[in-house]
């Protein structure tokens, strides 16, 4: 391992090598507490695509796994070190290559914050919408290599939906150029949306071209809140058919209205349920979309409805939204879950997750993208007792089969990672885990990169 | 090959296998010229997913590739039979299994017409946006295996956008299911957006779920018409940097316009380009955004700008966009490109096209999606002169040259099919062209499905 090391260090660079277990345990695992890691070899911070490429050919050589790592904000253990692995992390490829607003693209490193990109772009009037909620610290590689998604998906999509084109180091180090500047485009097999979402399995994104909107208009807001779980997603049904595309459309429940409630000393007037949505249409048509919201609100039997377009006045009230989860911290650590459910389930999702609360006896709060029915059920317990924690362990798996029970998907962004391995296998069946595991051969034969995780090998 | 014969026959019943060779004729080429095909064994045309499963295994039993066809419509030649094959034709499997309008999606089979699609899912006031020009007889299936576009894009993006899930017969003729029915979702590899645009080299698609949207309103026209070429080049460069993004934006060049002017004998005021925007945002918003173009149109030198709210005209002021490749027959047959480029490049393409016209002594009309940059320069020929064919194949590879030097790609939207294989070869790379093989390999090992187009194993 000493020879490994050492070209290591004459990739990169010594300083950009570490291996001190003090230094490395911070990068053994992301933010998913359930998700097995293990002790790295070194971790290693290339600055360039030719230090990544030499990093692979010797790792390769060496017959060493890679985990490539982004910011570490993962949600689902996919950056998790596996034992004696190299982490290669690119959180010093960050440089904003070039914005083209005349054609409206981006060409960005993969260590670049998706905040820095945000408000770069923003400076020529544009937008890159992924928006993840660890958007002031996550890196556009992990947003890549995880296909994340955000508030924004319900009217803009995911981040595949941004990606023009990409560089990728192979398992050889042999430098694949995927996609295209332009915004349309066939020549050849989707490459690009291959490697969005394979979360570090099938080579390290060393470069990404983006696309980017024009900037959308100041959002208006809504909220409404309701007296039942089921009324307020006879709401959101009834928004979806009414033909209405907010930008944002949250949902929470009961228990993460009183979690906030009690943290920020309010009374949000919402007995089972409230929903925030905004439209960043502008205008009239802002007006007409919120009124068209307001109207399947009442319909369904919301308690009461308040629209506004003051900007500072629509961001106070997404603070209840943005609150949960350092409320929930009150009574306890949290564990996070994501599904994704079809739009007119997800009244049955949260009662469902009611049900689930009471079997294993913890707090199971609801919040989630209501407009495209990913929910994340998020589970309290205390961290000091293993007891709790392997009843959390419960409520996190019987969320995951009430969510395909319910048609849905056992991840809606956050993705398989070392966390849901069994799940996708549940989800996809044998034939869809074989194509898995044929198309990873076909390009990471020796299984060099992040092995086992999203599925063994 | 009688054994195969009987082996197919069992499996779709002796109606539906085509050994005729005055009936296979019609079965053996799509509407691309250029193409190279070949004489099929077989033609067959399976009823169900169950009997394209039966002719899967047959023919990788017997070892008589197989290449998938809808309707024929496209331009690529990805659907010409090659010699002694089975061609594949899904136009019999056209049932639209499912429309649920609460979750806006639809379930079809691959044989279901576009048009068909479009209009079923109107009645629920519901969008399917991808339209290629051949809406009204090319198949899902095609649109789906060559990831179509259309004049939607602009605004609504490619097929691919569109889908949710897939339901795939593979080499061996197991089935699989891709994806997922909520709008959501990343769990394991997006082999859905693998299959969309595969032409028919992976697998056979038996099923969609497709992603529907809410029906637009009623759109607004503009037309602009310029002196220069490059004047319309910089009209459609401000509309993109000032954040505009209309439902349609078409462009004519000369050549288009006085083709059209002669056959619809017209005079269209339009000396050098004409471009045709829509917006589909209804009320107050449409007429900001025709308004922008208008203003985008006139500070690029527009020597006419009109706009127009109702429909008939708006459709009308279309009909001479609609009307070029009818009013080029006048002159001789046609040959269509397809080239995307950056959209800060289209006056260098058209100007471009000019050039290469003079060159080679042919008409060439360039049209094409404005808004994308997707531009489909139209090559007339004399077909009975093979002098002529031989300067309009000239014609078509210089345009993609002209494309690729641009900073574009050699298929916006048609493919690659049997007719620009060297130039995926050319635009991808030997790294890119490796992991073609690599994918193609390991799901198709034994190269059953459409072997030779879109690259050479």
């Amino acid at each position: 391992m000493e020879s490994l090391l050492a070209e290591l260090r004459a990739a990169v660079g010594a300083g950009a090598v570490l291996t001190d277990a003090d230094v490395t345990a911070g990068y053994r695992r992301d933010m998913m507490p359930l998700a097995p890691h293990g002790q790295p070899l070194a971790v290693v911070l290339p600055s360039s695509t030719a230090q990544v490429r030499a990093v692979v050919r010797a790792c390769a050589a060496a017959g060493t796994p890679i985990v490539p790592r982004g910011a570490g904000s993962g949600l689902s253990g996919a950056a998790n070190a596996v034992e004696g692995c190299v982490v290669l992390v690119t959180t010093k490829m960050d440089a904003i290559l070039e914005i083209d607003p005349d054609n409206r693209l981006a060409v960005v490193e993969p260590g670049v914050v998706n905040l820095d990109l945000r408000a770069a772009v923003e400076k020529h009037g544009l937008f890159y919408p992924p928006d993840p909620s660890s958007y002031d610290w996550c890196t556009i590689g992990g947003n890549l290599a995880t296909n994340a998604g955000g508030l924004c998906c319900v009217k803009y999509g995911v981040t595949t939906d941004s990606v023009l084109g990409l560089e990728v180091v192979l398992a050889d180090g042999e430098l694949l150029r995927t996609g295209r500047r332009t915004v349309k485009g066939v020549a050849g097999y989707d490459l690009t949306k291959l490697f969005v979402g394979s979360e570090g399995t099938l080579g390290v994104i060393t470069r990404a071209t983006l696309a980017l909107r024009p900037l959308p208009q100041a959002p208006s807001t809504l909220v409404a809140t309701f007296g039942s779980t089921a009324a307020a997603g006879a709401a959101v049904s009834r928004v979806v058919a009414e033909g209405v595309v907010p930008s944002l459309m949250e949902i929470m429940d009961r228990t993460s209205i009183r979690a906030v409630e009690q943290h920020l000393r309010t009374d949000l007037n919402a007995g089972a349920a409230l929903l925030l949505c905004q439209s960043d249409s502008g205008g009239e048509a802002a007006r007409r979309e919120l009124a068209a919201i307001e109207q399947a609100c009442v319909g369904a039997g919301a308690e009461l409805v308040y629209a506004t377009d003051d900007l500072a006045e629509g961001r106070d009230l997404l603070t209840a939204r943005r609150a949960v989860l350092t409320a929930l911290e009150v009574y306890g650590a949290w564990l996070t879950d994501d599904v994704c459910v079809p739009r007119t389930r997800i009244a049955d999702l949260i009662t469902g997750c009611e049900r689930i609360a009471a079997e294993v006896g913890l707090r199971v709060a609801v919040v989630g993208h209501a407009g495209d029915g990913n929910m994340h059920p998020t589970i309290v317990y205390d961290p000091s007792s293993q007891d709790e924690f392997a009843r959390a362990e419960r409520a996190f798996d019987e969320i995951l089969g009430l969510g395909l029970a319910l048609g849905g998907t056992v991840t809606g962004e956050h993705g398989v990672g070392k966390v849901k391995r069994e799940w996708l296998a549940k989800e996809i069946g044998p034939v869809g885990l074989r194509v898995h595991r044929d198309v990873k051969r076909a390009l990471d034969p020796e299984n060099l990169f992040n092995p086992g995780s999203m599925f063994s090998p």
